[in-house]
């Protein structure tokens, strides 16, 4: 069962109403109308195992980072959380105080992020941990006005950039402990002109990968100019290779046209860093520009969770 | 690891802004502002060996029911389904086929209930199938003029009313085939005054505790009145435990003024048979009037998914 070829199986199975559904699935989010509003919502798990491992992390470690997963596909869509919903499978056993370690992880975050969590379901089995959560989210701006950020926007000419620093997250506490960047996410999109937006689950290639499918465009990326993990600093081929490919660093990778990107990389606006990394070119595929100026198909591969 | 009293921990820590969360966990959706709407939401999950045997059932059954499930909690609120997303873990090994008939098992029934399914996400593991839905909705009529139907609204003197008949639904496939009482519920809603709701998910007895307990009321049964699973009806104590305790109907439990009760058990106004099972009246707990006219403590017990 290969899982991205029956969610495209999925994807080409749905047709939608576009009055009622603006966005189906294949964005971070989907868009459903709701009398006059935007309701944006997307779903999330968390395995024992897979994107997690419990007996090291634990559990308010994992009731966190199912939460924040969410959050930052809320946050790619330059949206604001309004509520969430999750769900947990706790392994038969699984005690009382972990069990409320766990809700603390998720309400420790879902409250900082002003997301009420709203309800849920919790069940017991003969299997590992699961959760799950599902968040809602609305338009930005005090009447809505700040339009979704999709994937299908870049542009040809359109300048790559992200915001933090890239690779290494699995490696160390980074994947438990990010910020989903909510409060960039819409300055961004209330200050400059952006065109696509996702986050940096998979894989900085991967993800980017998925920009241009949607935009029907193609990518340069420059390895010279990567947001490396300074933690990998001694090996520079292994730390762009971790940037391009390790995924869950939950950054925002965006595309904006020169112009805004040249203010954008001047003034850093934001309280996280941004840098300029690439282009949108019109092409099929990624081309990565080595430190040495050679060219190079950049794959679209990314952390397989779990294999 | 009790999941009642873990529900009833978080419930306890939950402080919501009424303006923005009307409704918090603890009804059968909770219910969330967004503009000048409300936005309903309920989560469910269905886990391989808790509540099917994949299988036996196989896999487009499950996905049939996570759905139903959920459009069911949102008939117990007497709205309207607006969209659904789900998620699915696979175990190891499912088949490629088999993943496609649980799509289309989740979607034929979508489709039915007009609900689209806009989203979610997959993933593979090595433990059994659990599958998540998070199901929205909004008001019924054509404004969202209908109040959604809480469990609290149940007073001293209301009919206890049900939909269809009780009991044994486990044994036979009605825990699989059941229909959403969508339109019935809405129906209730409009054309009379209906106090409290609910959908029987873990047993008539447990399920109208529910609404006792957030009504702060008690209830007593007539036994003689259930409308018994016609299956059972060669064991008559047999069947009204059945009835009572099994679970798994997915019919609506609601009460109403009497004389409402009387008009509705008069004309039959839905497509589904409506009986009067009993009174709400001024105490704490359940009672049950037995055939033989003798009164018995009503326990809450339902069927223990998994258990």
């Amino acid at each position: 069962m290969q899982e991205l070829e029956f969610i495209d199986w999925i994807q080409g199975r749905s047709n939608f109403d576009a009055t009622k559904v603006p966005v189906g699935p294949g964005d971070d989010c989907a868009i459903v109308r709701l009398g006059d509003n935007d309701l944006l919502v997307t779903t999330d798990q968390l395995l024992d195992g897979v994107h997690i491992n419990l007996a090291e992390h634990g559990p308010r470690a994992a009731g966190r980072k199912v939460i924040a997963r969410s959050l930052s596909d809320i946050a790619s869509m330059a949206a604001v959380p309004l509520a969430a919903v999750a769900t947990a499978t706790l392994p038969r056993g699984f005690g009382e105080s972990d069990a409320q370690e766990l809700y603390r992880g998720m309400r420790e975050i879902a409250d900082e992020y002003h997301c009420p969590l709203v309800g849920g379901d919790v069940a017991s089995w003969d299997g590992p941990l699961c959760l799950t959560s599902t968040i809602f989210g609305r338009r930005a701006g005090v009447t809505g006005g700040v339009e979704p950020a999709l994937r299908s926007g870049a542009q040809v000419g359109d300048a790559i950039c992200v915001t933090g620093v890239l690779g290494g997250a699995w490696k160390s506490t980074r994947h438990l402990e990010f910020k989903p960047r909510i409060a960039e996410a819409i300055e961004l999109a209330i200050c400059c002109r952006l065109r696509a937006m996702i986050d940096i689950s998979d894989s900085l290639a991967r993800d980017l990968q998925h920009i241009c499918t949607a935009s029907g465009v193609g990518a340069e990326i420059n390895a010279a100019d990567l947001p490396l993990n300074p933690d990998l600093a001694d090996d520079e081929p292994a730390a762009i290779k971790a940037a391009l490919h390790d995924g869950e660093d939950y950054e925002l990778l965006f595309t904006v046209p020169q112009a805004w990107a040249r203010k954008l990389c001047d003034r850093q606006p934001l309280a996280t860093h941004i840098t300029r990394i690439g282009t949108i070119i019109d092409a099929t595929g990624l081309t990565l520009i080595n430190p040495d100026g050679s060219r190079s198909e950049l794959e679209p591969i990314g952390w397989e969770h779990g294999t």
